[in-house]
């Protein structure tokens, strides 16, 4: 009987209306593992007498015992009685079903994680980490290795999403895994200023990107529209640039526990504070630093972009970001450098003066000046940075250390020049979640190929992966989840799995698994494939 | 100050990028009223020594009563300190704008409820009740008159949505209204078999309905994926072609707990059981009612529409819908009738033989004869209905008080035909909120006018109004409220207010200030009109 389940859940679509369109699968990993070999027989997963086991000289005991307990938390849920009972057939009555069974292999006690990297409790995730790890479920003390504390963490993922019910039982079956990322970074940007989102949503996205094997989480905190960032040095931008003051702030508390939920799960924290253009909302409190915009040789009564001219604005982004590099543990920073409006800069006569005292002869030029400054200080903060592709295609010289975050039509021209040119690429062309269309639309997300570029090998080694982009003009607190989740998990898999993952027919039953168990793992994800169900 | 702020609400969109994209207006409502006269004298209201009092002889106090609550209750959270705190200045100082003000008029204690009808405390909404009402803000002890209670109903809602606060006081502008709207059946369908909706879902969706002045809730409750109706005479229906026989069905007790919450609320409940097609699931437990499909003159293994040839189809629907129009108290059934599959009927030969026997030619023919007996069968039971489209285009022969309900395409040749031959219509083509794209699409719905067919006057009286319509393939129990909220907002101002109440622009800072207050009395809507922020 139970063979028999395992042989159906082989059968992908149903042909009959009647049902899910999709049937999900049982235990299939999302995303997608590297190399695998699963049997059809099992242990049997008892929550209260399983346990983890680290290595006691480990080094970063803290961080390891944490992440057991949070997924031993899932484990228990998914065995909880509620879980149980959603999936019970009325009056059927529950058996052991494995006791007569040959492929059951016994009941699983512990799962030894081994690091073989010395680790310390406050390490942070960083570029390059190694997240490889190996995983077998072979016998009742079963095993995962990885070299570093990030990897156990990738590891522990997948045993869990591993597990799965079985009538009443939590099932694994007896499998071998070798498993790494293709790209090391994996990100998922979030913008928190054309809606606020409150903390416990922006912690609700880090579970789900951990589920997703995320590493990057963007924080796109400022725009045009508001300044929540509290900041030290200068609160009154967002005293008088956020949404409202006390509310709809990201207190220095709130950005702290960001940035600790993230690291715990191996997701590195990387603040965006856009200059020179989306800086409206800067203007709430620092008029001067905004460009004043003419017409007809009189200040029109709106503000531009920063204003490149002024040292002072300089000294103000220096003060600024030396706080921000604090705050932020992160090697790198997102500089911005996107969508700038030459416009007001041309109609400034004092602009037009600076340019020419300058030997600036071009509006490319010119903001190619104002973010050298930037540039510049970063590097005086031994920080690194990420920039949107138009500093580079604007000729701003950038060491090569710099992130070029692609974004504009289809990408794949940019990425080969930016590669070109000896730089890494970040990919986000064709991961707009704030892009809609009716149905199952992750499919488009999924059928994105980031390396589909005329280019070297070595060219291609320079695209480290890549970010869904979550745009909030359309998004708020109520939407912004089932928004991202599960369009997201399609970025997740282009990033982590290999280049030959990419049948969209193939993916459809193990989304629809993933998607409950977010469900199920308190994510509000919507479905992925049509009518079908939860259990 | 505060004349100044409220001639501030009047301009309308900002045009400095900071700040929310459309600023809201201040105690405007939604729908838009017929006829409202409105000055900047205001009146306060404070919770606690307001009340509303009713008239003691008008015969359903109870369902006055449990109103006053409701709407008492959505007042004082307007008004709690969480509220205010949200959105108080940081450190300002609170002061009693009013005391020094010319334009207050003092503190409003009482709102008298007058409803001429005698109505009775088990009261239906039916089609055609009368649902004016006028509304008198202009005294201390101020009045809204109605004839029916629903109308009262309507001025309540009215009446909650002109306070507004300012500061910390909920203020409210001296007003004299006179509503009413512009079509009489104003609905809002919910598909709950392509993803099953738990109830709380639903209670929340007739809240929904009701800050809209929606006043039918069309419950499409069964259709090919799942049949999670409980019957009292076929329980096995939903036991085996529910989702789940436990966890994913309505039970009588919450199928009465849906009526009765939308009843008090002045909104039918509108049973679909959708047949002769879209019933595969019932085919779960009662293949038999189903067409055999054949290929090659073999059965295929595959079930089509209903069985039109057998006597034992009818009578299986003749006793489940006998128990359906019991439990469903309303005068109208939705009897389906759409994309009937004529492939399926043609290949069998037991069809076919039938087709010859009884002189049926054609398929819609065959249909129709199916319909017959359904229809009859209503008839016999004293129940009226609606019908997909498709039922008329085929020819079937249907009395005038049947609801002919317009979805393909355009709609309006549809709507037309209809409408010539003497029938009443119903409209929704395009207002379809599974159909998605980016940003502000709530505008299509909004720019769509049901009247805009080329017809008599008669034939115009004939549209009796229209339904948004949230199939949901794609949408589950966390993104359904937002997919709603707030697009069908645009259908219920197109199907309350006046033809002329058709500018998108100056709909959006209203819709702005309605998403908030759907936000803050627990409706979670999605953004409106770009970027914003409720406080």
């Amino acid at each position: 009987m139970f063979k028999l389940l395992i042989a159906l859940s082989a059968l992908v679509v149903i042909s009959s209306a009647y049902g899910p369109a999709v049937r999900a699968t049982k235990g299939e990993v999302w995303p997608k593992l590297q190399q695998e070999e699963k049997t059809s027989d099992y242990f049997i997963v008892r929550p209260f007498t399983f346990r983890f086991q680290g290595l006691a000289d480990i080094g970063c005991p803290r961080l390891l015992d944490d992440a057991f307990t949070r997924y031993w938390l899932i484990i228990a849920t998914e065995a909880s009685l509620e879980h149980r009972g959603r999936r019970a057939e009325m009056g059927k009555k529950r058996t052991k079903f494995w006791q007569l069974d040959e492929s059951f292999l016994g009941y699983l006690k512990r799962l030894k994680v081994e690091v073989s990297d010395k680790c310390t409790d406050d390490a942070l995730p960083d570029f390059g980490d190694n997240e490889n790890y190996t995983l077998t479920v072979n016998a009742s003390v079963s095993t995962l290795s990885a070299q570093t504390i990030w990897g156990a963490l990738r590891g522990l993922e997948t045993f869990s999403q591993l597990i799965y019910l079985e009538q009443d039982a939590l099932v694994i079956n007896a499998t071998t895994i070798t498993d790494f990322p293709r790209f090391s970074f994996r990100g998922l940007h979030l913008d928190t200023s054309r809606h606020f989102l409150p903390v416990n949503i922006i912690l609700q996205t880090l579970d789900g990107m951990a589920y997703n094997k995320f590493n990057v989480f963007h924080w796109h905190l400022t725009d045009d529209q508001s300044f929540p960032y509290k900041s030290r040095v200068y609160p009154e931008l967002s005293e008088k640039g956020a949404y409202h003051p006390v509310s709809k702030v990201f207190e220095p508390s709130d950005i702290a526990k960001v940035i600790e939920y993230a690291r715990v799960r191996g997701i590195r924290v990387i603040p965006e504070f856009d200059t020179p253009g989306h800086t409206s909302s800067w203007g709430a409190s620092h008029p001067e630093l905004l460009t004043t915009c003419y017409s007809n040789n009189q200040p029109n009564g709106n503000l531009g972009p920063m204003d490149p001219s002024k040292d002072t604005t300089y000294d103000f982004i220096n003060n600024l970001f030396t706080e921000v590099v604090g705050v932020f543990p992160d090697s790198y920073f997102h500089i911005g450098g996107d969508e700038v409006d030459f416009s007001c800069w041309q109609s400034n006569p004092d602009i037009t003066t600076f340019m020419s005292d300058n030997n600036i002869s071009s509006y490319e030029g010119l903001e190619n000046y104002f973010i050298q400054h930037v540039v510049d200080l970063l590097d005086k903060l031994n920080s690194k940075y990420l920039v949107w592709e138009e500093v580079f295609v604007n000729g701003v010289t950038l060491p090569n250390t710099t992130l070029v975050h692609v974004w504009r039509g289809e990408g794949f021209d940019t990425l080969r020049d930016v590669t070109k040119a000896g730089k890494y690429g970040v990919f986000s062309s064709c991961w707009y979640l704030d892009h809609l269309s009716s149905g199952s639309d992750w499919q488009k997300f999924y059928e994105c190929e980031p390396l589909n570029f005329d280019g070297t090998d070595e060219q291609k080694k320079l695209v480290l992966g890549g970010e869904a982009c979550m745009w909030t003009e359309s998004v708020n607190e109520y939407n912004v989840m089932p928004r991202v989740w599960p369009r997201a998990c399609a970025t997740a898999e282009k990033l982590w799995s290999a280049e030959s993952v990419n049948d969209f027919g193939a993916a459809r039953p193990r989304l629809e698994e993933h998607v409950c168990r977010l469900n199920l793992r308190g994510i509000a994800a919507q479905p992925p494939n049509g009518p079908g169900v939860c259990l």
